[in-house]
């Protein structure tokens, strides 16, 4: 019963929950709870490449790096080489499990993944994401004159802010391709991929950057081909008028229509905004249709019967 | 020109050097330098699959997770993981550079490994690893009284020693397989394999161990059915009566000659010990012949012109 080929992006809620520290026993529970719904999907015979963010897991990472003189702090390429291991790790032990749990025999791996930004990318000159611990304003200030980009957090403390370029190419998605296509579960291109650029020799190096992480998945399904591209999330749907007294859920959309509620402010910038976003651009690059879904509606999302569902036409 | 299918084991030396504190320039440095050795034996067409230690770089990421109470420590099996995300990084990232340079294009992909350990192991009921960071008595005292092991490391301090069981099984074989047989370089089963145990209802669960990276690299190539198993290090071959004036270099021995040395206390338990046991291991296990050699004379040693050769007779 072999069904659509689905590129999955979870979002933080799938591995850590509002309110949680992230300890080890806190982030397996979540991902346990995970798996089973993305083996839901495998049992009734979807075809299936994860993704994943990793906003507060590199955060943390940073953190133990900053935290000691003792040995060398690593740049923010290897921290989100790192937390790709880390969260690929617990996926794919917690998807083993539930597999065998219920009698399928699938191999699982996941791909250490670069993802290629360009470095003319306008987001270089304007950088927006804040990451790592908080400092005082003495060595914000000592690290702005370094030519580092620092912001005021709400009375929390400084932060240093580093850019999200758009990502232009996945290094590894041929091997991807590969395992994919083997009918291998393949978990990849963790946080949007770690950003490098290609160098005028075409050499890769990492740069200090965050990658959007539905961007990456879009480029990702896209790249791969997928029919479909879901980004599973805390809310069940995609909203318009969201929090306000004409709330109203969207089952079904044409990218043009998206496209007009973008214009007409309709999904914010740090939430709604990028998912609608990449899924737009997943139908517009020839992709089939795109759904934004509730985690626990994944199965429902893909029968259409839950989520909203974002279409050429 | 194809050649035979080779799993090499890539020694510490091949990441960091002895005396660099293991910055991230040092390390992409020696990785660089690793690389072009690598390439060209992808160039003379053979087949390759890499494994490789991680024991300074998780011994790192275990200092920093110990460092700081603001973010919740990871255990030993998730510092691995991390590890592996970040040793495969380099190594993906600097084989494509190098690859592209010659004019190659071969996909290359780190896969996040874990290697099943037996509960029985008698490893466990014997530690012998010292990992992380150096602390006072009154704690090592502490930490032994809830049942961890800890030793006095020559006047610099107590560490946590942990079991180092031999693997069994490596979980993600069949994803590796499937990139390996398809022509795609793979980076796999660092550190020897994140170690996990499989418990009664045949779920995995992470242990606090360390794998010896050769034996874990015996097993993958085992199990991948590899026509050669090499191990790079530092050393030009093994010896006999290492270090003494009797000292002679072994270009070739027998598995039977092998095991004969063994016996008589040649090779050291910490360094060749380990090796050689790999070695004789993965000709047992039917094998063509196991080479141990330096990182810079990996041609010369799959031409048999260098380093030593394990054969069954």
């Amino acid at each position: 019963m072999q069904k659509e080929f689905v590129v999955i992006a979870l979002g933080g809620n799938a591995i850590l929950q509002p309110g949680q520290r992230g300890t080890a026993e806190e982030q397996f529970a979540n991902v346990r709870a995970t798996c089973r719904q993305i083996v839901t999907l495998l049992e009734q015979g979807y075809r299936i490449v994860l993704t994943h963010g990793n906003g507060p897991q590199v955060g943390n990472i940073i953190i133990q790096n900053q935290a000691t003189d003792a040995v060398p702090a690593m740049p923010m390429d290897i921290c989100g080489a790192e937390s790709q291991g880390m969260i690929g790790y617990m996926l794919q032990q917690s998807l083993a499990d539930e597999l065998r749990r219920r009698g399928m025999d699938r191999p699982v791996a996941s791909v250490i993944t670069q993802t290629v930004v360009s470095a003319d990318d306008p987001a270089f000159r304007k950088p927006t994401k804040p990451v790592g611990p908080f400092y005082d304003e003495v060595y914000a200030r000592k690290k702005m004159a370094e030519g580092e980009t620092w912001m005021e957090d709400a009375g929390r403390g400084w932060r240093k802010v580093v850019p999200s370029p758009d990502p232009v190419e996945i290094v590894e998605l041929e091997a991807i391709r590969r395992l994919a296509r083997d009918h291998t579960i393949v978990i990849c291109n963790g946080g949007g991929g770690i950003p490098v650029v290609r160098e005028k020799d075409g050499t890769l190096r990492g740069v200090e950057a965050v990658i959007d992480k539905d961007r990456g998945g879009q480029r990702l399904a896209t790249g791969l081909g997928a029919d479909l591209f879901m980004i599973l999330t805390d809310v069940p749907a995609v909203a318009l008028d969201y929090g306000k007294p004409t709330q109203r859920w969207v089952s079904r959309m044409t990218v043009a229509e998206a496209r007009g509620y973008q214009k007409e402010g309709h999904f914010k910038a740090g939430s709604m905004g990028p998912k609608v976003e990449a899924c737009c651009r997943f139908v517009e690059a020839g992709g089939r249709a795109a759904v934004i879904a509730s985690l626990n509606e994944a199965l429902a999302a893909l029968a259409g019967e839950a989520g909203t569902r974002i279409v050429r036409d």
